[in-house]
């Protein structure tokens, strides 16, 4: 807490490395008094301090019980401010030059349409390769330095679960921030899509030509999630192949089940490199939120998220609270030997174990 | 419990409806003394009893804590002689005659090498459509009938883990029954297949050939699994494009990681109609047996998926516990609507939950 953690944000303004740094008394108060800190972390991420904003998302991800209170108090009170942003979730085959989509699709949205980009990543997989992609800082080195964009390696190691809250609360401290667009990266691989799809409210796979069917089709799971396809380096020489590919999916697209949204999925090509079909996608997404926000969609997804959300919260909570139980990590150890041993079915084992977690109190 | 069960037995044999129809006065016991009934089912089933270990699934399967906590008490004593088997899953992509695989592949163990043959099913959709496939009596109509075998319809609706859990002690109770093979069959599709990996010794994928890239291409993550891959329907004039599917998937198994294992998984062809290759398939699920004897994995296997079980059973044991705990659930949908309402944090509506919950006693 005391020492700005080196990976608490990818852009540091200059002289301003951590809210200790810029008030030497706050920093005192910070460790005396949890309430006014949380007070000063929310009227900086309110006021779009992407210094304050970093700040909170490193308590988010700190695994000392006092620093989780203390953003849960940042939270809360960000939450009235939260929810003003279209969030895309955004996943792609390997080699799709998802990195440079999002930096160059970031950038447009700037500039073309005055947004503030956050781009947050969920990579699961990140504590067993010993550091996560996004880690890299020369990574969307020319959508960091933007002004308007703020860009979040992924929480380091952990559940894919704790993962997901992590970055579900970092969504809402962007918001609260003003980011309009808030843009989630899947990193990892395989239950990492449905996570993100769980947390967005339009959500892009982008393909690319000639990536081999084996290597596409291991994708058909997250097309039938998709609420827009892209073909990505749709130029030069690649053009008619992109274009062949983007007709392939549309027509795979019609074996899928009708969109009870009502929503056609658009399949179709862009170059992000050469800044091609940026228009005709922000311009989907945009139709995408009217058609929704009219259905009642909109709304409805969003809370159903918060539901499962919930849901996910509890169900991580309660079972930490069992296994931190004293009397149930003593007990552990021997329980599962009779398991090992075959003496005690599971079932049986599992039924000691909550005795003795519900007798702790 | 004092009317057999529909679902109990797909085979049931004359003048045998259910253990009260055997003994009238061991029926009258059961209810008043549960031990006694524990026993008499487990001598039943230690006797190869098809009856008894069809009765004893239904406990399993019952969501009654009493048939609950008699079942278990079957399985503990079970246990012990539980594990002579080999665990066989398969899974395939639609269309690639599953069943008619099963029939012939459990007819040419039952027939050319004197086993005992048990077919138990993971179908966590079957709540949704309404009605498992393998609920469907006529299915494997000629496998049903035969003396050495046993076929056992998916247990009805539940969450994956619940159907999981209560496939694996089907498992222990049919080994304890003298079945050598055990195979389980998923029907749903996705997340089932994990599961069943997660239960058995080998795990099998069947494809057939010209089915489109597509569809063969969502199996990938399928295929990384699999110990042994067969494109079945490979007879007549499918012959020729059978070997070639076999071929591709060969190469295609190069591009994954070596197996720590030093197995190499075989792909070939099989045609599960004519009989044909089901010979060389027998022999590679052998020498798996044996080279993972060897090499110690096949048991540091078993302990793992046990452990695992054990790990999935105190999960849904707590959470149980927690859901259905009354003060618990007269607190959620207040701190529900304060979740909705942006009041509280999901975080903190699980804190308040749990708060609740470990007050209770």
């Amino acid at each position: 807490m005391s020492k700005p953690s080196k990976k608490s944000a990818l852009k540091v303004q200059p002289g301003v490395e951590g809210v200790e740094s810029l008030n030497p008394l706050l920093a005192k108060k910070v460790k005396r008094q949890k309430r006014l800190s949380a007070e000063a972390l929310v009227k900086g991420i309110l006021a779009g301090d992407i210094t304050f904003l970093s700040k909170a998302i490193t308590l988010i991800e700190s695994t000392r019980k006092a620093d989780k209170l203390l953003s849960q108090d940042v939270i809360s009170a960000c939450l009235p401010h939260s929810g003003n942003s279209i969030r895309l979730g955004i996943t792609g085959v390997p080699g799709a030059g998802k990195s440079t989509f999002i930096e160059s699709f970031g950038k447009y949205l700037i500039h073309q349409h005055k947004k503030k980009v956050a781009v947050l990543a969920i990579d699961p997989s990140s504590n067993k390769t010993g550091g996560s992609i996004l880690g890299d800082k020369t990574r969307m080195e020319s959508l960091s330095i933007e002004k308007d964009a703020f860009i979040r390696p992924s929480p380091s190691a952990g559940s894919l679960g704790g993962v997901a809250r992590k970055t579900r609360e970092s969504i809402l401290l962007c918001e609260a921030a003003g980011f309009d667009i808030i843009i989630i990266e899947t990193v990892g691989v395989g239950q990492s899509e449905t996570a993100v799809k769980n947390m967005v409210d339009f959500f892009m796979l982008l393909l690319i030509s000639g990536a081999g069917d084996e290597l596409q089709g291991m994708k058909r799971g997250i097309m039938e999630m998709a609420d827009g396809i892209w073909i990505n380096k749709a130029d030069g020489d690649n053009m008619r192949k992109a274009k062949i590919a983007a007709a392939d999916v549309k027509r795979a697209l019609h074996l899928f089940p009708a969109d009870t949204r009502g929503w056609i999925v658009p399949a179709s090509t862009c170059s992000a490199l050469k800044e091609i079909g940026l228009n005709e996608m922000w311009a989907s997404i945009l139709d995408y939120k009217i058609l929704t926000n009219e259905s009642g969609f909109f709304n409805a997804n969003r809370s159903n998220q918060l539901e499962s959300w919930l849901k996910e919260s509890i169900q991580e909570d309660v079972l930490n609270s069992f296994y931190e139980n004293t009397k149930v990590q003593s007990a552990l150890k021997q329980i599962k030997d009779e398991v090992a041993d075959l003496r005690k079915t599971p079932f049986q084992a599992a039924e000691k174990l909550l005795e003795i977690y519900r007798k702790e109190d």
